[in-house]
């Protein structure tokens, strides 16, 4: 079983934080891998950095034809969008699935294409916010908080948690 | 009972889109308000265009003493960074306590003080991440899922959630 993400509408310099955010975050909230539908260089570059420090495989990578990787990919999609239906109504039958998942996210213009391609289109919340949060909240929902306190491996870095201050282990 | 955020480390430009997610995500997470520590002028109006259309009282405001801003803040304060006790740990106490509550977001450089000043310093992950990620679940989470559903009063536009394409009622 596992997780991977596809970021749509990626508009290189202009979003390259927004992008950047997207990728840490499916990292850390345990997926395996994110495909973007441009040459985010600088995206990866960074990305790979936080690989190579705190651990884990995380992978990124490109894709020219996003709705020829999205109509290949063989287990169930989700795409999140605030027009879907509501994370609360669909979450319980998304995580019963199991197998591998691809989570579609999108910048502002998603091709039509992708609401039907997808499995399910999941709203977290029905208000203008953020790809970042709807990702970071379905994916803290479909792994049931486990996540957040994942381990990786070959980790240089680690956090030791503190109530007050800061405490980073290294190798 | 209210939820507001206080964002530390707003860097102008740079920070404008990750500053506006971050608001947008309070607002659309259940928070009332969110204060900066710079005079974030465009995140502040793109905002209040977001509310003016889609409803609700969430405002904006700056300050020019964060420090004392938290000091004279008289409810429950969270500060959310990597290097805190795990939400996984304490969001129960967290969320038993009630009354007003104020989460603290920052960029890379947070002041040592803010760690002291604070009920709790929690970790959304040990990973590096995202402000606008951390954010998202700590307040979906602390609502226990009940934010995703919210109606804001006030609403001239309003989605209608659908398994394929997009609904949008307009007043």
């Amino acid at each position: 079983m596992a997780v991977s993400v596809l970021r749509l509408g990626h508009r290189f310099a202009r979003d390259a934080r927004i992008s950047t955010h997207v990728a840490l975050t499916a990292r850390a909230f345990g997926a395996e891998k994110i495909a973007y539908d441009a040459k985010a260089t600088d995206v990866k570059e960074s990305v790979e950095d936080v690989v190579k420090q705190w651990g884990g495989s995380f992978t990124v990578e490109f894709t020219d034809t996003p709705m020829k990787y999205l109509k290949s990919f063989t287990g169930l999609k989700v795409h999140l969008t605030m027009y879907g239906l509501s994370l609360n109504e669909v979450i319980g039958k998304i995580t019963k699935r199991g197998g591998d998942l691809l989570v579609v996210v999108g910048g502002k213009k998603v091709p039509s294409e992708v609401y039907e391609l997808v499995d399910y289109n999941v709203s977290v919340g029905t208000q203008p916010h953020s790809e970042v949060a709807a990702l970071a909240v379905f994916l803290d929902r479909y792994f049931r908080g486990g996540e957040v306190d994942i381990e990786y491996k070959k980790a240089k870095l680690k956090v030791v948690p503190q109530a007050k201050g800061k405490k980073v282990l290294s190798e």
